[in-house]
């Protein structure tokens, strides 16, 4: 069947009406002059809907969530939004009141420039944790940033750069879905390359399990397509649950974590909504692929990431436990360690497979590996025993750049997918110190 | 108050009535000729008691369990022992019928040679994962391990060597202490580098909750007392869980975990029972001391282990919690590198705490730096504001081999202490291959 989307060039200002910019305003070095002239990247975007927008979203589930954080989540209630101010190089957690009032004025000090109310601004942080903004600044960026909204690709572009922290990449993109006689237009750009394995939920407490919470990552993604923000919230949560909520580079969950999602209806498709199933259907799907890419963009990016992981297990008693067996081998320090020297050490995912949360035989367990897109499974280890294949032709797979770890714990009929990369020293020197 | 117990030189045989070996039979190099003649360590270790002794033993709550920890588990129901054959090398774990054949013919030669049931002798294995063990090497080595016999420190000192895989170092010690008018001895050899989180139980199910298990850690305790399996089982327990179950190297929990420990009643003291309770108080008192000076030297000679940290956790809701929160923060990939880093990076640790299984509130956590041994407490954050402290300051601390955190919740009563440690290149480079 032809998928209803294709992919576009550019990201959150492809679909109509959506203006972006990203500026530098010396947020990281807090007046040390490190940089500021020496064409640091840019650490302040600003993304605009030129009409009033809806918006849904999801948040990290960590107990300790930064001001910005907090602020969005209130601003949830709404369902409205005209944009998003976004800093990078400080995080705004852990900064007691002083980061509450500085969120405050970010989305007062935007809003008047935009000529609306602080309630339909948004405000999202990332960076270190435990240092006052530097306000001044962001007062100067805010203004630049204004000054420079535009609707090309570059100006998509540089608010892709200034969101970025460890990454080494921009990470942007966008699809185009037919809704009735409309097309539809979906861009989105994030970031996250460390501290990474989010478990977003729309309130920030339930029903993403608190254990299964990691990364600052943020996501924006733009769309004309007119959609009821009940709708949109539910598309959002559906495409989160099969895309950030299933990724690791090592396991540790954000304070920051937030997607945020904007759609100002110029397309003028029908309205979607959950009445509507067919186009909703249509419209989720195209959500869907847009957000396991950036996924898969994340983790392929990760901090030191040498290779990429699909770890695909089945057999499960419950999706609980297909879960904590899959993140349990995924974070696992001896699993990424090995997969860092390309080594099919199946004995290391036994290991966690047997400590993790889940039940397991150990007389039962089947583990393969395959080529990424190839559906041939090179099995390890089936029925709990060793198999003849030859170390060498597992070896050939696992010292690939990406490749598929296949895991039937044949006990139960549920499954999972997981994405995760390994640990290398790299990772460790980057993380090592400030 | 003295201590009851003074330390002593040696190890396994500094109590009456035992003897120890050590020797090389190439267990890991399975044929490859690799290193028989390259002066490479020992790798198998017998330890004797000349008379029956009662035993007591932990093992490993990983639901895949290495075959040698199987017969452990079966020999504890008779509470009795003549002693114990343990290889490195290869864990035996994950072989199926042949690794239980294996074992079950290992105790089988070892009772022949010493005129005693197998169901007298205990087996460890430690190494990796997976592969089959080279019989006719153990039978060999066994032999020769029986020949070499003998109770002198150099004896135990090659025990504690033919035990060690990833270890730099070798792990004895030995304690004496009064009981009546006996003075009654008490030694142990252990090893433990990496997969190092343990998690062990009576029955290698409960009571240990299997989050909180990871290592292949390896420790063999004997002593001279006289004292009830009964007692020497309780004694042991509480020394697990107040020692091995609180470190974590890697957060990785092994498959072949085991603690054992031997009593031959030689010392002639008074029988001590859970019915004599101020001597079971003193016997216990010193195990405990002996146990938790083995946990210590595993952390610190710790797979690629550059420094060592003493979490003080407290004000938590339960005990469950308190451990929760311990472990996650002691587990954190971010947190342990910025320990490498020698980084006092306590948003890190606040990050930690808030995605652990632990209920906390940002506003009300202390979190402090302190030299060990020195009871002044450098705060970061006082319910959850950052303090005054210069990062200078806190940095002379966190530079340390060896330093202490203290992280207060401020909600409750619980209290623990976990033993971890940084993550280093060194260990990346140790495990990424074989």
């Amino acid at each position: 069947m032809k998928k209803p989307y294709i992919k576009i060039p550019g990201s959150v200002t492809a679909p109509k009406g959506f203006s972006a910019s990203g500026v530098f305003c010396d947020i990281k070095t807090l007046g040390t002059g490190k940089g500021s002239d020496k064409g640091l990247k840019k650490d302040l975007a600003l993304i605009v809907s030129d009409q009033e927008a809806v918006v849904a979203g999801m948040f990290t589930t960590n107990q300790v969530k930064a001001a910005p954080v907090r602020w969005c989540l209130h601003r949830l209630a709404s369902g409205k939004t005209r944009g998003v101010v976004i800093n990078s190089g400080n995080a705004n957690a852990c900064t007691g009141e002083k980061g509450v009032l500085d969120t405050k004025e970010t989305a007062s000090l935007t809003a008047s420039i935009l000529g609306t109310t602080p309630d339909c601004i948004w405000v999202c942080s990332t960076g270190r944790i435990g240092l006052p903004l530097p306000m001044d600044r962001l007062r100067t960026g805010i203004d630049q940033a204004y000054h420079q909204l535009g609707s090309t690709r570059k100006h998509a572009t540089d608010a892709a750069e200034a969101i970025l922290t460890s990454d080494a990449r921009k990470k942007q993109i966008a699809l185009e879905v037919q809704i009735g006689s409309s097309r539809v237009r979906i861009g989105g750009i994030c970031k996250g390359a460390g501290m990474i394995e989010p478990g977003m939920s729309v309130d920030g407490l339930s029903p993403a399990p608190r254990s299964a919470l990691h990364a600052t990552m943020l996501a924006f993604i733009t769309t004309d397509a007119k959609i009821t923000q009940k709708a949109l919230q539910a598309a959002i949560e559906q495409a989160v649950a099969l895309s950030f909520n299933r990724i690791s580079v090592d396991g540790d969950m954000s304070t920051n974590d937030t997607v945020m999602a904007m759609a100002n209806g110029t397309a003028g498709n029908p309205l979607i909504s959950k009445r509507s199933a067919k186009d909703l259907t249509i419209f989720k799907e195209a959500l869907n692929h847009l957000t396991l890419e950036m996924a898969r963009l994340m983790v392929r990016d990760g901090e030191g990431v040498s290779r990429m992981i699909n770890l695909h297990l089945k057999g499960a008693l419950t999706a609980t436990e297909a879960d904590a067996a899959a993140r349990t081998v995924g974070r696992s320090s001896l699993v990424k360690t090995s997969w860092f020297g390309g080594d099919p050490n199946w004995g290391r995912v036994m290991d966690a497979l047997g400590y993790s949360q889940a039940t397991i035989d150990e007389r039962l367990v089947d583990i393969g590996y395959a080529v990424p897109g190839n559906s041939r499974i090179y099995f390890a280890l089936k029925k709990g025993t060793p198999t003849q294949t030859h170390l060498s032709v597992l070896r050939k797979i696992t010292q690939r750049r990406e490749f598929d770890l296949h895991i039937n714990l044949n006990l139960g009929k549920a499954a999972t997918t997981f994405i995760t990369s390994d640990l290398t020293e790299d990772y460790v020197d980057f993380n090592k110190g400030e």
